[in-house]
C-alpha cells in the first residue's frame, strides 16, 4: 500500500477511536491518552499522526461531515423521483439509524465542546445550511412545490425541522424512532409540494 | 433574612457562578475549584451548598429551565389575541436577546455533557415538547387553526421547527438574528392557520 494511503488510513483510524472515546466517556475523557489506548497506539506513535488535541479534534470533525456528504451524494445520484428524492437526502442528513446516531452525537460532543473556541479552532462548516437551499432549489425547479411560497424562509424552515428533529432523535430516541421522524419530514414536504 | 431564603439565595449565585464559567471555558472548564472562584467562595464553602459537582450541576440546569418557565408563564398571562401569545409563548423558547442566548449556550453545554451519563444523573426535562403541545392545543380549540391538519404531527413539527431555530441561534448569530428568527416563527403559524 502507498506510504500516503497508509498514513490517511492511520489518520482515520484514530479519529474513529476518538468517537467511540467520546461515545463512552464524552469530550472530557476524549484524552489523548484515552484515545491512543483505543487506538491501540502509544502515545508516541498517536504524536506521529497528529501534533496536539486539537488537530486530531477538527480531523475527525471533518470525517464526521465528510462521510455523511459522501452518503448525500450517492443518494442524489439515485435515479428517483424529485420528492423521492428530497425524502432520500432527508433522511440521510436526520440520524435514522445506529451508524447516524452514534455520528450525530460525536458531532453534537463536538460543538459543545468548541462552541467558546471557535476562533481559535478551524472547525469544518456542516454543511446542512447548504444542503437543504439545494433541495429547495431543485424542488423548486421541480416545479412540484406549490404557488406562493417564500423560498427563502421555506429554506430557514426546513433547516430549522431538519437539525430539530435530529437532536430530538438523539435525546429522545424512545418517543422520536426513524418511523415518525420519517412521517413527520414527508408531512412537513407533502404540506409545501402541489 | 430568614436562613432558608438565604441559602437559597447564596445556591442560586453559585449557579450563575458556574453558568458565567461554562460560557467562558465550557463545561471542561467548570471545575468545583472555578466556579467557587467565579463566586468568591472557598471551597469548603461552596461545599456547604452542594456537596460534589454533579449536584450543583442538576441545581444549575433546573435554574435555567425554571427562568424560562417563569417568563412563558407570565407571557400566557397577559391579554393577547390568541395568535400573538401563540407567537410571544414561543418566541420565549427560542433565543432572541443576550440573556436568553447565554441561557441557550449554557443548557446545550450541559446536554452534551450528560448525553452519556443520563442513566447515573437525575437530568430535568426541558418541558419544551409538553410546551409545544399546549401551545397547539391552544391554538387549535381558538379554532385558528386550518382544517384538516394533523395535530399530532403539527406538533412534532413545531416543536423541531423551535428546537432548531434555538440552536442555529445559538451558533450562527450573524446569519440568523432576532428579526429573522421571528420572521421564520411567524410564517410556520401563518401556514398552518386560517
Amino acid at each position: 500500500m502507498p506510504k500516503i494511503v497508509k498514513h490517511e488510513e492511520r489518520k482515520q483510524q484514530i479519529a474513529k477511536a476518538m468517537w467511540r472515546v467520546i461515545l463512552e466517556k464524552g469530550m472530557e475523557g476524549a484524552t489523548v491518552r484515552n484515545i491512543a489506548e483505543e487506538a491501540g497506539l502509544s502515545l508516541g506513535a498517536l504524536r506521529h499522526y497528529f501534533s496536539n488535541q486539537d488537530d486530531l479534534l477538527v480531523y475527525a470533525m471533518t470525517l464526521v461531515q465528510e462521510r455523511a456528504t459522501e452518503r448525500i451524494v450517492s443518494v442524489v445520484q439515485q435515479d428517483l423521483p424529485p420528492k423521492e428524492k428530497v425524502m432520500a437526502v432527508l433522511l440521510e442528513i436526520v440520524p435514522v439509524n445506529e451508524e447516524t446516531l452514534a455520528e450525530m452525537e460525536v458531532w453534537f460532543a463536538f460543538m459543545a465542546y468548541v462552541k467558546h473556541r471557535r476562533d481559535e479552532l478551524d472547525v469544518p462548516n456542516d454543511g446542512i445550511f447548504e444542503g437543504v437551499q439545494k433541495v429547495m432549489t431543485f424542488l423548486s425547479a421541480s416545479g412540484l412545490m406549490q404557488d406562493g411560497l417564500d423560498l427563502d424562509l421555506e429554506t430557514e424552515r426546513l433547516y430549522a425541522l431538519i437539525d430539530g428533529i435530529a437532536i430530538h432523535a438523539l435525546f429522545e430516541k424512545d418517543r422520536l424512532d426513524a418511523n415518525r421522524i420519517k412521517r413527520t419530514i414527508r408531512y412537513h414536504i407533502d404540506s409545501i409540494c402541489k
